[in-house]
C-alpha cells in the first residue's frame, strides 16, 4: 500500500512536471543575492512571489519587515491543537555569483542540461525550498487539509548570517511556537544513500586588516626597510596551524567535547578519497592529521582563510609594497564552542602576533552561530528517516554537515521545538560556486520525502 | 662667474615658467600606462608629441617601432668627433594608477598644489625627462649648439621591464654608441643634500599560482578536508624568510659579494628613522636584521610579495575555499646575482614547498635585470657631481638606490659607455602610488644640473 502511494506521488510529479519546472525557474530567476545592496528590489520581488505562491496552498501568510531583508511567515493550523505543529525553515536568498566568467550559463537564467538544473540557488536553498512547497501543494490539492499543523519560515539573510531573523525572534516566539523544526537546507553524501543530518557546525567570521605604511611604497626603494603587510599577514596565517594541522590559537579547543562511542559508531564516517578527488579535484590533506577527513569536516572545529587581497594583482607587474593587506577569516565550530568567544580568541591571536611595525585590526562580524545537534530519538527524526528509507529503498544513514546555519539554534530555542536537519544536497552541487545545480530526481525525491514525512509524523 | 651663470639660468627658468609648466602639463596628460593594453593609443600620441618637441631642440629624431611600445631616439652630433658623446636615457611610460579612489586629483589632470605638481609620472619619469629637455632647449636657444654630442633614448616600457628596448639593442649598437650613459631616473635622499647614485639593484619578477580543487569549495562542507590554497600560499611565503629576515631560498645569497671598506665608507648610510616614520608612516622593521636599513635597501637582495589575491574579498562574507590563490613576487638583486638564476631558485622553492594536495605553477617574467655599479672615478661622474654641488651649494654625496632599471646594464653594454645614475626624485614623491608629485624647485634644479653637467663634461 505504501508502494502504491509512492507510485501515485511519482505519477503526480511526472504529470505536473512542466508546471513544476516553469514555477521553479520563475523562483530561480529572482536575483536574490542578500549580501549585495543593489539586489534589494529583487529580494522584495522574490518574497512577494513566494507569498502569493504559498497563499494558494491554504496558508495564511505574512511578511515580517526587518532592518534587513523581509521574512516570509506562513501558517496552516487546520489540523487543530490535538495535532503536533511542524515549523519548516528555508531561505530564499542566495550567494553572490562571482567569478561570473566561470558560469557556463548565466546564474539567473536557469537552464536544464541533462537531468540537472543549473542556476544560482538551484540547490541552496531555492531547490530545497521548492520541493517542500510542491509537497504541500500536492497534499493540499489531494486532501484539502494537512495531517499536522504547519508553519513556514522562509528568510532572506541566511547567506549573510541571518541577522534580521535572529533579531526578530524574541518578538515572534508565539507565532513560531512548534513541536518540531525541520531545517531543509542539508544534504546526503551519495545519490543512492539516504541520510539524515545529526549536527551542523557553528560559525564565526571576521575581517582582518593588516597595516604597514601610510600609502603604498615602491618595493625597490623600500624593500628591505619597511615590513611588507602581505608578508606579515602570511606569517600570521601560517602560524595559525602547526605542521599537524592543529590550530595554534590559544584556548581554541578549550570547550571542544568528543563524541560518545555510541554516537560515533552510528556515523557514516567512511570517506571515499577517490570519489572526492574525482568530484573536487582535491586531496583530503587539509585540517588536523589526527582525525579522519569526515571527522575533520563534521565534528572538529576549523579555521579557514576565505579571501586575501592586497597589493597589485592585475595584468603585468607593479613593484609595490602595499600599505594594507586584508583577509577574511572564518571558524567552523562544534558544540559548546561559543562563536563570540572564539572570534575574540582569533582576533587576539592576530593582534598579538603582528610583527613590529605592523598594525592589525580585526572586525568580528555579527551573525555567528552555535553548532547544532539533533536528537536521534525524536519522533520527527524517526518519521523522516522512514520517509527517506521508503523513497531510496535503502537504510537511512546518520551524517553530519560541516556547514553552518547560524540561526538554527536560536530558531529552535524561540520556537521551543525539536530539530530535524534534512535535505538532498549533494557534495558536487557547487553551491557557493559557479555552475550551482540540482537534479530533477532529487526535486522529485524531496517532494515525496516531505510529503511522506508529514504523513508519518501525523500518524506517530 | 659660475655664480652669475647659475643666476642667469635661474632667471631663464623663472621667465619661461608659464611656458615650461604648460608644456610639462601637456606631457603629463598623456595616459601612457605601458602595462595596460587599452592605453596603446596614448602611448603613441605621447611619443609623437615628444618627437615633435625634441625636433625643435636641434635634434634628428626617429621612432623605433617594436613589438611593444615605440622608442624615441634622437641625436645632435654637431659637436663633432673630437668631442665625447653622451647618451641620455629616460622613459615616457608610467605606472598604473590604481587605487584610483586614493588620488586627490585625477592622475592625468596635472595640478599644482603649493610648489608641487601632482600627476602620474610627475616625477617617474616624465618630470625627470622634462628637465633634461629644458636644459637642452635652453642651451640650444642660447648657444645654437651643444659642447658635446648628445643622443637621447626615451623608451616606453620601463615600468614593464623594458622588454622591447632590450630586444632591439643588438641591432642598434651603432646608433647608440657613446662615451657616457646618463640614466636620469634616480633620486636624492633629502631636499637639501645633493647626491649621485653609485648603484641600483637588479630585479626578477614572477607570478605564483597555487591550486587546490577544481573549483571553489564551500568552507563548511570542505573545511578540514581540502587543503586551502590561501593557507598553502601563506605558509610558503612565511617560510621564505627566517625570524631574522634572512631569505631561506636555497643558494639565494650564493653570488652576493660585499662592499669594500672604501666603498662603504663613502656611502651616506645614515638612516633617519623618525623622518622615515613621518614620511611613510612605517617603521624600518623589514628585511635582514643583520644589516642597517639603508644597507638592506641598497646593497642586499630582497624578496617581496607585491600582491596576493584569492577567494572572496568583497563586501560581506563568502565562506569559500578558493580553487586557486595567486601571488606576485619580486626579488631585488645585487651585483653578481643573475636574475634568471635567482628566479629559477625561487620558483623551485615554491614548487618544492607546496604542501601535499597543492600544486604550484610559477611563471617567470621576461625583462629582469642585473644590478648596476657606476665608476666613481669616471669623468662624467665628476662633472655631474660638481654640477650638483654648484646648484645645491653643498658637497655631493654618494648613495645607492634600492630600485631597478633592468635595461641599464644592457644599454651600457650596447652603447659601450660609462654609466652615470642621476636624478632628483625624493623618497616621498609617491611614485608607483596615488598622488605622485614632483617639486617645481627640483624641476629648476634638474634643469640647471643637466645644463651645467653637459658644459663641464664638454670642458673635461
Amino acid at each position: 500500500m505504501v508502494q502504491e502511494h509512492l507510485t501515485n506521488l511519482k505519477n503526480y510529479f511526472s504529470e505536473n512536471k512542466p508546471r513544476i519546472l516553469d514555477e521553479f525557474f520563475t523562483f530561480l530567476r529572482f536575483q536574490s543575492i542578500s549580501s549585495e545592496p543593489e539586489f534589494r528590489d529583487s529580494m522584495h520581488a522574490c518574497v512577494e512571489w513566494l507569498k502569493n505562491y504559498i497563499q494558494t496552498l491554504g496558508f495564511q501568510t505574512e511578511i515580517w519587515k526587518t532592518d534587513g531583508h523581509p521574512i516570509l511567515f506562513a501558517t496552516n493550523l487546520n489540523a487543530g491543537p490535538s495535532k503536533p505543529t511542524l515549523l519548516i525553515y528555508n531561505h530564499y536568498d542566495v550567494q553572490p555569483i562571482d567569478p561570473l566568467e566561470l558560469w557556463e550559463s548565466p546564474p539567473f537564467e536557469p537552464e536544464q542540461r541533462g537531468q540537472e538544473i543549473f542556476a544560482r540557488g538551484a540547490q541552496d536553498n531555492k531547490g530545497q525550498c521548492f520541493y517542500v512547497l510542491q509537497a504541500l501543494k500536492a497534499m493540499w490539492e489531494k486532501e484539502g487539509q494537512f495531517p499536522i499543523n504547519i508553519k513556514l519560515c522562509i528568510e532572506g539573510e541566511e547567506e549573510m548570517g541571518s541577522i534580521s531573523l535572529a533579531k526578530i525572534l524574541p518578538q515572534k516566539k508565539q507565532e513560531l511556537k512548534a513541536d518540531y523544526l525541520a531545517v531543509v537546507d542539508m544534504g546526503i553524501n551519495h545519490p543512492t544513500e539516504p541520510a539524515v543530518t545529526l549536527g551542523i557546525r557553528g560559525i564565526v567570521t571576521m575581517d582582518v586588516e593588516v597595516s604597514g605604511s601610510s600609502f603604498d611604497l615602491h618595493s625597490g626603494s623600500h624593500g628591505g626597510i619597511a615590513y611588507n603587510p602581505l608578508h606579515a599577514l602570511s606569517e600570521m596565517i601560517a602560524k595559525l596551524r602547526d605542521e599537524n594541522g592543529k590550530i595554534q590559537v590559544p584556548h581554541f579547543y578549550e570547550d571542544v567535547g568528543s563524541l560518545s562511542a555510541n554516537e560515533r559508531s552510528d556515523l557514516a564516517l567512511n570517506f571515499h578519497a577517490e570519489e572526492y578527488k574525482r568530484l573536487f579535484g582535491a586531496e583530503a590533506t587539509g585540517g588536523e592529521k589526527a582525525f579522519t577527513p569526515l571527522e575533520r569536516a563534521w565534528i572538529r572545529p576549523t579555521i579557514e582563510i576565505n579571501g586575501i587581497c592586497g597589493g597589485y594583482s592585475g595584468e603585468g607587474f607593479k613593484t609595490v609594497i602595499p600599505a594594507k593587506a586584508y583577509a577574511k577569516v572564518s571558524c567552523r565550530l562544534v558544540p559548546n564552542q561559543d562563536p563570540q568567544k572564539i572570534g575574540q580568541l582569533v582576533a587576539r591571536y592576530f593582534e598579538e602576533n603582528a610583527p613590529q611595525g605592523i598594525r592589525v585590526h580585526v572586525h568580528l562580524h555579527e551573525g555567528g552561530g552555535n553548532a547544532v545537534r539533533a536528537n536521534q530519538q525524536s519522533k520527527i527524526l524517526k518519521a523522516f528517516s522512514k520517509a527517506y528509507e521508503e523513497v531510496f529503498e535503502a537504510p537511512c544513514q546518520y551524517i553530519f554537515s560541516g556547514g553552518s546555519i547560524p540561526v538554527v539554534t536560536k530558531l529552535a530555542e524561540a520556537s521551543e521545538s525539536e530539530i530535524l536537519l534534512l535535505g538532498l544536497g549533494l557534495p558536487d552541487d557547487q553551491i557557493h560556486a559557479p555552475n550551482e545545480h540540482f537534479g530533477l530526481d532529487r526535486l522529485e525525491k524531496g517532494f515525496i520525502i516531505v510529503f511522506r514525512g508529514i504523513e508519518l509524523l501525523g500518524k506517530s
